[in-house]
This record gives C-alpha cells, sequence and structure tokens, in this order.
C-alpha cells in the first residue's frame, strides 16, 4: 500500500496531521505494507528565501488579518500540536521560502531518509526557531542524517532535484490537491487534513480492505451473533 | 487518456494551438498516459488544388475583407506566433487545397509517424512558403518519415485514406465542431481554439481527475492550510 502525502514544512497542520497519521499507522497491522512517500507542496511559492519579519507579521501583512486574530490563531493550533506532543513556538519561527528544503527532502529519499528530514524540517522550523532557507542550516541537516556534505552542497550550486519538486507541485494540482496535508493512498482515496487518528485508521482499512478483499463463499446468511444479539 | 484534436493544415491558429497545447503536455505529470490523434478539418474544401494568388488576395475576395484588414490580421497572427516560436511568413504562404495532405497524415498515423507529419506540414505551410497540395512536395515529406515512396504515390492514384478524412470530417461535425483547432478529451470534454498553455493545464488536470478520482474518505474537512491560509 503506498501512501504519498503532500505537505508543506512551513505548514503548522501538516506536522500535526503526520503525528496523528503515524499514529494510526503504528497500530495499523499491515504497517509494514506500508510505503509512504512524501511529496512537495508550497503554500506560497513567493516568499522570498528571506524574510525579515515574525511569523506574526507576515501573516496578517499577506493575509490581510489582524494581528490579533493572527496571535488567536498560533494559540488554537499550538495548543492542538501540544496535544500530539509537539512544542509549537511561534514567536520564534523564522519565515522562510520552503523550495530548497524541499529539494532537500528529495534528496535524503535518495538516501532512504525521507521521513527523517521530513520530521527534522518540521521539529525545527515549528519547535527550534530553525531557519529552513538557510544554507547552514541544511548543511547541518544533511550532515546530521549521513548525507554527504558535497550533496547537499549541490542543492545550492546546481538545479539538482528542483524538477522532481515542481512536479510534484503539477501532479498535486492534477490531483485536485489545493491545500495541505493531503494523503492519497493507492491513487484512489483521497484525505484531507490533519483528521483525527481515527480517520485516518478508517481510511487505512478501506484501503486495505479494498485491495484485498475477502471473497464470501458463504452465498446465504448463516446463523450468527452480533453486537445486537443472536440470531434464531 | 485520448486527446483527438480537429485541426487543417491551412489554419494559422492550429500551429499556435498545438505549440499552446504541447507546452501544457509536456509539464503534465501523466503525459505518458495520453495518446494524442490528430483529426481531418478543412476550413476551406472548395478551395482547388492550387490557387493562384496570395494568401492575402485569396482571404481578400473570398471572405470579402479589406486587404488592409488582412494584412493587419495576419501581423496580429504572426505576432502571437512569435509568442511561440513560430516564425510565420504569410507573405510566402501557398495557397493550396489540404485535403490530400490529410489523407498522408492519415497514411503517417498508419506508421506512427502522425505528429511529425502534422509538425512539418504546418511548418513548412506558415513558416517555409512550402506547397501543401503539390505531389512533389507530399512525396518529399512522405520520404522525410520514412514512408515508402509508393505509398505516398498511392494518394495520387488511389482514394486510399479520402474516406478516412472524410470520416474526420462528419465526426467533427457530429460532436459540434465548428472551427478549429478543437480538442476533444477522451471524448468528454472539449476546448475550443489556441487557448492559453494554463487553460490546456486545467482542461488535462479536469478529465484526469474525471478519470481517476479520488474517493475521498473524511467527511467532514479536516484542519488544513491552502494559499489562503490555515484553518483555525
Amino acid at each position: 500500500m503506498k501512501i504519498e502525502i503532500w505537505s508543506d514544512v512551513a505548514c503548522p497542520w501538516c506536522y500535526i496531521g503526520k503525528r496523528r497519521f503515524e499514529a494510526a499507522l503504528s497500530a495499523f497491522p499491515h504497517k509494514d505494507a506500508v510505503e509512504v512517500v512524501w511529496r512537495s507542496y508550497q503554500l506560497d511559492p513567493t516568499l522570498p528565501e528571506h524574510y525579515d519579519g515574525t511569523e506574526l507579521e507576515y501573516l496578517s501583512t499577506r493575509k490581510g488579518m489582524a494581528p490579533q486574530q493572527v496571535s488567536q490563531m498560533f494559540d488554537h493550533v499550538a495548543q492542538q500540536a501540544r496535544g500530539e506532543g509537539l512544542n509549537y513556538r511561534f514567536d520564534s519561527v523564522v519565515v522562510a521560502n520552503s523550495f530548497t528544503a524541499h529539494r532537500l527532502i528529495h534528496l535524503a529519499a535518495a538516501h532512504g531518509k525521507q521521513d527523517a528530514a521530513k520530521e527534522r524540517l518540521l521539529s525545527d522550523h515549528f519547535e527550534h526557531g530553525r531557519d529552513i532557507g538557510s544554507r547552514e542550516y541544511l548543511a547541518s541537516l544533511g550532515r546530521g542524517l549521513g548525507i554527504d556534505a558535497g550533496e547537499v552542497d549541490e542543492l545550492f550550486t546546481t538545479d539538482k532535484y528542483a524538477d522532481d519538486v515542481r512536479f510534484d507541485f503539477e501532479e498535486g494540482r492534477s490531483l485536485g490537491i489545493s491545500g495541505v496535508p493531503f494523503f492519497v493512498i493507492d491513487r484512489k482515496f483521497g484525505l484531507s487534513g490533519a483528521q483525527p487518528t481515527e480517520t485516518f485508521t478508517a481510511a487505512l482499512n478501506q484501503a486495505w480492505q479494498d485491495a484485498n478483499p475477502l471473497v464470501l463463499v458463504n452465498s446465504g446468511e448463516g446463523d450468527a451473533c452480533g453486537p445486537d444479539g443472536c440470531s434464531v
């Protein structure tokens, strides 16, 4: 079973959704048969590589929201994040374009480290105030993942993986995805947003039954008992 | 996904539309699953095999347009063509009936060379002042495509492929097509004219989603982020 997750680094619900999905996956009996692939999506491709301002300033300027409203939104999202064991610190978030980070996620995938890269980026962005657009940060992230420094350097000196990131954007568009996180199972089932863990569980079960249906060998109903009682 | 394109050789917007469509197709993530078929259409079936006059004379006579008006139209179309990297030379265009050229496009299709034939005909007609109705030209085109000279010759000694061309005319009429280029996707979606590339992209995505819909397993909206911000 292949699960593709369109997601941005700079997306607070994406990290929360990742935790809820992981909770469902870890309890899923067929989890060893599940392949997870992170696909790139950008909420704001127009962001400069470095934005001189806080996340609050960015959102209130760009979305035309009152600072107080943004602040309330932060409180609500941070509370939801805490419920998943995540310690969001919106005051420290460094607003940065995530394009190069997405390229690094693709590079990490080539080393079998995609989920680790995605996890670190989300944590460092929302919990540790790291600048996910900076060369220094991405180099240290690459080192931490055991990726050769020269390969991370190539992200800054060449266009490597840029087409892969853009391909993800296009493919997301072709599937009708207009917000993230968005989970696609076997290119057949779609699940939008940071749903509760039970919803992910239901989706995993539905997709599994769809791909591996039991053939019922009895034609008629046999005498049986259920939650509502026994047949007579 | 099957895309049928009704188109004439003697149709300036058809070549421009071909380029815009190709740009969208080349960026389409599922392009390998797309089959393109060129279908025949004639803007003016009454044209003699050879018309002794310029394109400007032909259009002003036939359409009753002032030569200056035709000239302005040429300038406008040539400018749009330049935007797609095409070098239209209306002064050199040889006015000719495209019926036999359409039969050659069908012959080329039987050799897996349909798009190459269509491309060459459009380029030779609008950019290189070739007479697309002449036996010599079509023979050389066939040679260039690696088609046996005898088979091209048959277009002039028999009626081969004439019924196929007429079938395209009739089928276009039955679909309500009254102008070209006209793009039909999976016999379900229609797109008229040399639309901007973005419109072709949107049409490809819409048709893909229609043929391969994701089953949304969540009934309610999950918390998500989109271009306009995050839900709270």
